[in-house]
């Protein structure tokens, strides 16, 4: 049995890994934090959680939880997951961190786009970042994944395929994604209450979001030279899912079916990428409650746009389903085990 | 023009009154006050109320305020509007309170109910309740307007006439009451967040919901006799809008048809109460963003219970709209003034 | 391998045996029916259900389909079960019908309720009701399972244990259910639509709903004598979830503890009961996309009456997943299988 | 009093103008029609429209309805306006459609675009493009108006005045719109059933929206020459609104704050257009169930690129609500006239 600890398991993708990690038969939940729960048992916070009969919610003290666990899940606020990960990885665990501290790897950019300041940067080379996809590989063998933000998961699986084979101009790349409200986490605000969110539709952090630069590096690295994207978000009145809509300008003239090819023949063994046929796009109740992609694409020929529609839910393969994707590649367990449940539809 | 002032502006009932004085031709707002946003102007709390050009929240200071208007309206929490009530009675100004501190008459059962206690008993006798359908002829003389609870209001209109005559048996009353959530006030907290709230539904306060004792008052004023009822609320995920479904055996063997009868009648002047005919029952969506209550009602022949369904907007007849209300009677308005809107629908 | 087959998969309850099946590892579906969309792939029709790489939906012809499975699930329409099941009985196989056709044993009461005439009374002896809670013995031996209704699982499970034990008077049982949308089925209706459903919430079929002769078989069964209960639904906007509060006259004086004593003695061993403690009462959140039921009951002193509360997913505990319980359970495999998962929350 | 005759008010432009005409002082509607619905009464399909108590749906049938007012609205399917309109014109009516049959300049792309021929390409030229804010002086001599559709309302309007400047290169124009549900009509549809879209969210029609060319044919003539725009819809999960998302690289470099004053300056002396200041965007909440236009504008400085956000109800603003904005226009009747309500919030 693998041992695993969370450390900050009363936000969205804390509870969102207790539930998950629920029903993984290989796998056993040691120990949680909580500063705001600590001393209050799991499944009287969560209610729906009556599996985890005698757990409690504990304080975070590195002391008292670095002996207890094979791996570390981090669903703490930026900022407050640095420390905790360089402190895990000196006592020789392995840490998934869904936190942004280890995504971008030139601490001057994670600091001037996160105000924050770094104080383990090189630890920032170590850090893997954590799509299977794409670095599948290097995360067998990390001891430190920085698990991918939701929107970038979202926008770098379309959109990588077609930067790396030189076929759309970055300079004309716009981003147009959508998020349902837990993607704000589980907070007391007057904006995220229910009254104010239901019914409405909004644009938020415009030119400013800070998965800008994790998107930009990470395509940039696919294209080989640096890209600058435009990525506006919105907050959608539903609970879980990420829809992007992806504009770019084509290089060279390709067919829907060609673009469609592309991506198949990109992610044709991926078992959590799906690629819509015939021009069809996905929705976000395509992927609610699990840990797929869907991607769909269609060329416009009047503009000589290619158009590219992805859809995950941010809380699984956007956050803690594919934390637990990377878990099972790094300790060698089947890539798909606790991630195979079909959407709950409707 | 009549000069109206709102103490506490910035929550759901307070915000309410804004929306509904916006396109009131006898009414000027010379001031409103919030204790978390004073000095911010009200279009900038909320931009939707553009027309509100230069008016600003301001403290809640007494002296400040109790020269400026002919009519103030307490849209404050619980025990806060007693002494404010009080205050504005003796500079001699009028007072609609939309809290509960002047609607229970016995100040013992206000302070056990609601944990607060009571300084000013005496203005009690004074305090009219403002439910228009009843108390008409006394809102016009009244200086101290408790305006009625949102539950209550849905609650005693449909039961009134039925148990002014007799025809139900007190003892048997089950009301079981469905909320919107802005219900709950304009808040942040975990528990009323987006999230949280979206695509659930539940009980709350059972057996010790803080409006069963004013329905009880209401009630047994119109039985002659002292009754206790059963009162369940659910907290709803949508915004507004209240459906009470209230059982009770009946006295004696009535059809659906008289019972219909008898709403008719108790009713047919009233302009804000529209009874359903022909076995038909309300909806939330024909009273959303009105002041209209519909009533309709059903005798079930095989368990000889008599079945009440009512409809209200929790922020308009529950609480903002029927304040404006008890205002234009007060002050010898046309009694639909502003109030006039159809559900907005869909 | 057990194979299993779905005569009506094109509807939520069919639909969801596809989603929860897709999991259960010792089981494999081998043909699946749909008016509507025969001809076409499932996965063409739920994007969403990618796992069935090759299963097409085909026309239900009893000669077609009758030598090819173990079991056969009945998600058909209401009537239309009859015949398809008695012709399966005839060739030997195991049926679960998800309609009423088999729940009701007396076929003039369901011929009243259901206006249909009923053509294999015999079969009513027969069929076993699939509440395994109460029937676990009987189903093992089963052929035809009259899988329970939604909102008669939500409510024979909290009242039976009471009637049982004589102590709620069973001409006070008020019973006022709400339940998701997806309960009406998947169909074109006006009514059914978005923007109707939406931020809208009513009562329907008041005093004539046709769950209630299945309620009061049960619950009578459970007394010892006829009841008649007052039983009124609602529908809620939220796609899945039923939440029933059911009121009740004490038989004799007991506490709130007791009341969860009774309901914890009853329910100890069984797998997907949950019992709150407390006074808490369940919320449907805690039971979205999962087979459990959970149950809170609370004693009114004020008014001697105790109040219930249940939760249940309609479209799991209250169908499908009860189904595949019932399949476990005749088959000899593990009652949980395939059934484990906790609620998606948020 | 002006007579108006609705053809068509049972689906939701429809009833929509029912909604807005009822407190229209200077408005009488005389007749309504509806083909699924004739015979009936307008409070029994709508309870909520209880204020109409005599009104009846009928059939259209041009002789019988041509000398009842002086203003007729259609509210009808596209290609079915073409011959009411004409009709209506040659009877010498005023005639404001509400369909796409008159927006469209040049019939071939009419015919292109919708799959249907056009019968009266010489009325296309007479036709008014009833947007306000551009065309006012012509709305008020017009006889037939073209009412513009939604998604061109929310778009138009904000790119005007930029087009007009000559400040964006068309060819980068990316425009991401999303409208409430309400915008694909009152329909029975399985796709457009509450489950199917409550918690969903997808884009649709894309690269093939049909109000592609209307947007292009009014930019073009801000512009002086032809311009081809990205254009793609999505379905949001509310019942009301539309928010869209515009992107344009800039011609030169202008700030946020410029940005926000050539707004200012287009629209200062309109009363249904608000400019959000200081980089604040719209949205759907502050327009819900008004004719506002809300429009923000944010220059991102690393792209080079001007976003441009705007909000309207796509029931009002883009459709009902200025259907009845330019009938005030064009009978001398102030042009706020029953359409000054704030936005119902939340």
């Amino acid at each position: 049995m693998l041992r695993v600890f969370i450390c900050g398991g009363s936000g969205y993708t804390g509870s969102e890994l207790l539930r998950i990690l629920a029903n993984h038969e290989e796998v056993e939940i040691v120990g949680v934090t909580s500063e705001k729960s600590a001393g209050m048992s799991v499944k009287e916070l969560f209610p729906a959680f009556h599996i985890y009969k005698t757990l409690k919610f504990e304080n975070l003290n590195i002391e008292n939880i670095k002996d207890r666990a094979h791996v570390y899940f981090l669903a703490l606020p930026h900022g407050k997951s640095q420390q905790v990960a360089a402190s895990l990885l000196e006592a020789g665990k392995k840490v998934i961190d869904l936190s942004a501290d280890y995504r971008i790897k030139d601490a001057i950019i994670y600091e001037k786009w996160y105000k924050l300041s770094h104080s383990y940067p090189h630890l920032l080379k170590e850090a893997v970042y954590g799509l299977p996809e794409i670095y599948r590989e290097k995360i067998k063998e990390a001891n430190l994944i920085a698990n991918p933000g939701c929107y970038p998961t979202s926008v770098i699986l379309p959109l990588y395929p077609f930067l790396k084979r030189d076929l759309i101009i970055p300079d004309t790349i716009v981003i147009d994604s959508k998020s349902g409200t837990s993607g704000a986490g589980r907070k007391a605000e007057v904006t995220l209450s229910y009254c104010e969110v239901n019914e409405d539709f909004r644009a938020y952090n415009i030119a400013k979001h800070r998965h800008t630069p994790e998107i930009e590096q990470e395509l940039s690295y696919a294209y080989g030279r640096e890209i600058t994207i435009e990525f506006t978000t919105h907050l959608l009145p539903v609970n879980r899912g990420i829809l992007s809509t992806i504009y770019g300008k084509l290089n060279k003239k390709i067919t829907t079916k060609q673009a469609i090819e592309i991506l198949k023949e990109a992610y044709e063994n991926e078992p959590f990428i799906k690629i819509m046929s015939g021009g069809e796009v996905p929705a976000i109740k395509y992927v609610k409650g699990t840990n797929y992609c869907y991607i769909g694409a269609i060329v416009n020929e009047r503009t000589g746009r290619l158009i590219l529609i992805s859809a995950i839910d941010n809380l699984v393969k956007g956050a803690s389903g594919q934390a637990v994707q990377n878990m099972n590649i790094m300790f060698g367990i089947d890539e798909t085990k606790a991630l195979r449940s079909l959407a709950l539809m409707p």
